[in-house]
């Protein structure tokens, strides 16, 4: 009889991508997709997808889910899920259990990743060193990924909510039009879907007329060559550059930064045209050492997943 | 026959401390402090230490650098000196040499502080998690202290060099006057002892007549109540406190922040009063959530020796 397959699930904050495993190798051909408002909860998912499957049970279950896990317990701000351990083992019978946040399982992934599914934003000269993972979609956060005698390690973060670094007049009101909302200007409240409205709104504002546009709008005008989304993008990508390469001093990241994210995607083609690449290098006398870093964005939709079979490969077991 | 001792020194950029320790204690009795513009070099410190004690050698040695230290080798940049392994196993005969950087030290010496050697700042309510040792004194470093199954982990960090984080229009000026200097305002800038003369020097030229007195002279007009040197004060703390909580939330320090370094020192009595709590906790819808963040400063002169005695001790070995 052969084992049990390992089931894995990517829960974002619209879709959960579930997917088999079977000694560590995601069965690419099993992943289906589920819109999370269609069902009333993640075991709900897990159940149909096993029953479809003809699978009574799992021998370990691996969650990435968007959003913070603490105690063996993940909350979904959007959804109002509350995912636990034991309801992931009722559900499929696994033995072993682990949730793991969308970040860390992507750190997971790094040692996985195709170069034809990374694009290169800036080459770097260094290679060896801490790695690091920065999302930008429906919020913001980063983790650096090391490598330790008992697999990688992807320590958790709050880093979206730190103050949001500027260095210009126009930047400034941006940070005053942002504290209107919660009193603080943080990095999330520009880097991230909704972050991304605000921009456009303060701009739009700052230049007499303030428009409350979708963001996958503002992305539509910015394609277009809109006067407006085009000073959105340069300050969006000049920001996004800026905090990359503060983070790249923090971790030391000599072995590269990942990028990730719905956001990241769609901003992908305007980054190096649009500021990224000027700001992450304007540190005054550490310029030319910012050039030692390489910043790629992931562009595979299945990094997760993957993240999560690594983390159940039994060489990585905790 | 007992066994050979090991060799400890701190390396400062003024002083250097060299002691011993047996069986990972480090034998208080034996520290001695040498200035290092009265030696040619550490090699040179070490072999009258051993002499005057009459030691031919010891059986491991470990120093603390306060300087970038990379595949073995320290580069001090204040005095010109190049620390090598080979070089200090040469003047110790020790099978065992490791160079450490300062922080890395500190963070290594976390689980040998005594309580009546922490300053509390701020409470804190969380205990569990990673703890953080940020350093301002010639400059400016922070580092987690992870806990791995092969012990500590401190990553290497250059978040000294990391944009500024300013929110207000004064601060703003603060940058622009920085940035005179190399085209970039970096925390380093204003949060190390040449920092504060700077920051001294914005702060009275911005009320019309540059003052650049050294830092000590400006820790003495702060004492004596002197108007300017308190907006200098009021500034630095400000700052030192932002970027604080910026790093607690960056890497989730649930563990505890431990201030160490000789400017922190300094401004020990001042923190609390003079912003540096105030602006911690001003993070908008997360002030409440930085209440769960302990921080202290240490004051133990000698914790860069303990974290050496720790790094050394067997069950550490790497």
């Amino acid at each position: 009889m052969p084992t049990a397959p390992q089931i894995l699930a990517d829960i974002g904050g619209t879709n959960t991508r579930v997917a088999l495993a079977r000694d560590g190798i995601v069965d690419r051909a099993s992943i289906q997709r589920f819109a999370n408002t269609a069902h009333e909860s993640l075991p709900a998912i897990l159940h149909t997808y096993l029953g479809a499957a003809g699978l009574t049970g799992c021998s370990a279950a691996c969650l990435a889910v968007a959003g913070p896990v603490r105690d063996g317990v993940a909350e979904m701000t959007n959804l109002s899920w509350r995912i636990t351990e034991a309801d992931i083992r009722a559900a499929t019978r696994a033995d072993r259990v682990a949730i793991l946040n969308d970040l860390q399982a992507q750190g997971q992934a790094l040692d996985r990743l195709r170069s034809e599914n990374l694009r290169t934003i800036l080459p770097g000269t260094a290679r060896a060193g801490a790695r690091l993972v920065i999302g930008c979609g429906t919020g913001f956060n980063a983790a650096p990924v090391q490598r330790t005698s008992s697999g990688l390690m992807v320590p958790p973060s709050e880093c979206g909510h730190i103050t949001l670094p500027v260095r210009t007049e126009v930047e400034l009101r941006l940070c005053r039009f942002l504290e209107r909302d919660h009193g603080f200007a943080g990095v999330e409240d520009v880097l991230s879907g909704r972050g991304l409205e605000r921009l456009h709104a303060f701009i739009t504002a700052d230049a007499g007329r303030e428009d409350r546009l979708p963001a996958a709008e503002i992305m539509r005008l910015i394609a277009s060559g809109d006067a407006a989304a085009q000073r959105s993008c340069d300050l969006f990508t000049t920001l996004f550059g800026r905090i990359a390469g503060d983070f790249a001093l923090t971790h030391l990241a000599f072995g590269g930064l990942y990028l990730i994210g719905g956001v990241t995607r769609a901003f992908a083609p305007y980054l190096s045209r649009h500021g990224f690449n000027a700001a992450f290098r304007d540190k005054g006398r550490f310029s030319e050492f910012m050039d030692q870093f390489r910043v790629v964005v992931v562009e595979d939709d299945y990094a997760a997943l993957e993240g999560c079979a690594e983390y159940l490969a039994p060489a990585k077991a905790r």
